[in-house]
């Protein structure tokens, strides 16, 4: 399995109807929680003030990514890049590591 | 808490000594399992063919993010972006989804 | 409480009637009033001679600062860029610096 | 008067003796206050990550910015970007406006 | 007064109707005299091959600027660039230099 | 004749011997006032906080404009962007249009 | 013969019909082939997630590349980008080497 | 396995001693004979004019291609990127097309 | 005289009616025919697989160009760059270099 | 045949000593003269205020391009952008066309 992250870019035109908007959108949060339920979509973030997202993968390859990303019912409107991921010896989730202590809301400067 | 994820290039001289390299790496392995062992450091991934990576941060803000990033040795020769995340309602993570099946190792595409 | 520097443009097409755009900007006045009153809008400025500003929000995070601005009526007309800001040891605010005398109107050079 | 947006990067050797770089930081910081004084420099942010800053000065016009700007001792590793600001008619402080209630810690999304 | 360098490309729909395109430039060049009647504008070059211009403006600061150019009729299909420009020592208009010869049709090399 | 605009960024190392950059600048400075005699360098502005200017040149064609940024005591440590300008019918000066008014030192917004 | 690396971006409205699109993509499809069967496509691959694509022609020169791109149905929603390649003295093909062993299904890192 | 395309840019000091390059150039040219019988390299093509090439890999995945890539003796004056590939439906090696005539040496327009 | 390369990007809408096409670039090749019999357009070449084109102009000056290039039938959906030339003192044709031997077909490597 | 537009910046430190700048310089202009005899380069222009220059190249295809620049005594300096031409049906020279009339010294507006 490989890991790829993913930043999408919606390009939806500003002066189409609501309900179709919303029609759509629906249906894509319907797809993504189908693609995160198979496995495939793990995280996802938004852009603050954007209609874009980051998204974290995890599939065999770049062409099972592009299966999972052309399902999107928004996919005609989206402009997407894909930065490929290698592993790397020091990442805690390969080195089992689990934060030491419960982190606190304000967090520790 | 926040997420932030990091872009960070490393502009280490070619024709720096063997010796000063390893050194300084070794101790940035140290100080990147510190920070994860602290909750901060989430993920970590190499960009295929470079001295780059990405990774994911967990911090209370931007001035936590900054410190903890400024604390690697390699600091004065990374080239860092940070990329600020909202949160989204359809991230797999909050809606507490794990996938429904083991993945297999090739993938269906 | 966090700080962000964002920066919008406005793509706002050429042909549309006038009384449209008139009562759109005008509820984006009102509503950016309203983010001041919540103290979330700190600043704006214009960019001159573009339909664009700059402006300092102050928020809890990205989160809060992604509804603040989709809650903007010309929203899907924006193109916005956030930048977060880190706190700075020598900030005038943080110092508590007021200038020493009045500025005069044309400066001192 | 009139109020400049500034990015500054600053690009210093990383091999640089310590002693060196912490004089010149240090004398970095006390000119700032100077300005700061002045009133021309405003308020001070640090890009996370970056050995860069966001400023907002208040002065004459670009010509008194420039002597401030290159009065700092950094001036010749700094690589700086001005963005000229006009007055926006819905500016929090031109329009006398203070947040109703003060910022709770956690904000309210 | 203050000296601004401004770009201005045009984005003019090339399919629309030459009587609306020719009614509206004329009233273009109307605005930008009148402008250079009130000493705002100063000089007026052509992008070589493109609806593009370099324009000087003087003028208080950049509110002022930004008023003035979008009086132009032709704004809302304008993509506008300003350059601040500080003086500098070494102007000749500053050092009332004045050419000591004609200078010849055809140069000298 | 033919005009022409150059932005000229100065790419001078920040270490160098004081003496030898007071040196060379008195000279650059000596040089663009005798292109400024010859009526080649019409005008010259600072870009604010920057080593960098942009200048108004009046030539008979790029060969000469060629030869007189190559006389500069500096340029080996130039980057220098030309930008040609064609005459545009509204240009103030060739309508020969002087400002009706003198300008008040505040502007008139 | 010289070969080429082809960057083809399509740029298709997202809300034409889908008859359209389906039609037009089979004549796409097609004419590809035609362009393999004639020796001058070689190798085609998808950029994960967008309608675009890489691909490597074996032509005589440009010019033939041209009149092959401009055959294929979907030129003009296309965005393409032509890399001329020089032959390298170490290319595995003008060596003549072949892999000394099948590659496993999952590689040896 | 996976196909990446990858390009190359070196970046060797112009004034280094021609031992030392013609050295490394050689255990470069060894260590990509030895990644093409490795199956890893499949074909390498120069951009024309630089120091640079395009070459195309088929491997595990993005973390095998790293370790192939860092193995190459001028990797550290190596500034790479990787492109992922995913399969296309339409790739004449995936059709197993073979060209059905041999090609001319001046091809057919 | 001064030469210009020139380099144009023809932007035209894919789904126009085909005798509208048709009819315009008819009158494109006439018009540019005739900039050639005036001895401004010398060469014009095809950047392969785009609607664009490269060509080198020798005019009066910049603003004999502008003239030139406005009176294509195509400008107002062109997007077009000028780039000044300056004689270079080993220029083939200023030297009256003439190949000394007729070129091969093939080349020699 | 086929032609190839160039574009060469050359980056020579500006510190060097002078004497090594007009040993390479002279030896640079001699092989750019070998290069025209050979018929491959055909054109040279200088990027007015810069160290660059375009020119255009004839030869059998890139590689032989290739040999043709790595030839140039400065080309470990040099940074070189090469643009594949391809044959366009209205270049006045496949077309036979000779300007007209002998073009005035200051052009036709």
């Amino acid at each position: 399995m490989a890991e790829f992250l993913v930043h999408i870019e919606i390009v939806w035109p500003p002066d189409a109807p609501v309900e179709q908007r919303e029609e759509i959108f629906a249906r894509e949060l319907e797809q993504g929680q189908r693609l995160a339920h198979a496995g495939q979509l793990r995280r996802l973030w938004r852009v603050p003030g954007r209609w874009a997202n980051w998204s974290l993968y995890e599939v065999a390859d770049a062409t099972e990514l592009h299966t999972a990303l052309t399902s999107l019912p928004l996919h005609p409107w989206m402009d997407i890049e894909v930065h490929a991921l290698a592993e790397h010896p020091n990442d805690p989730r390969a080195l089992g590591i689990e934060p030491t202590a419960p982190r606190p809301e304000e967090g520790v400067r």
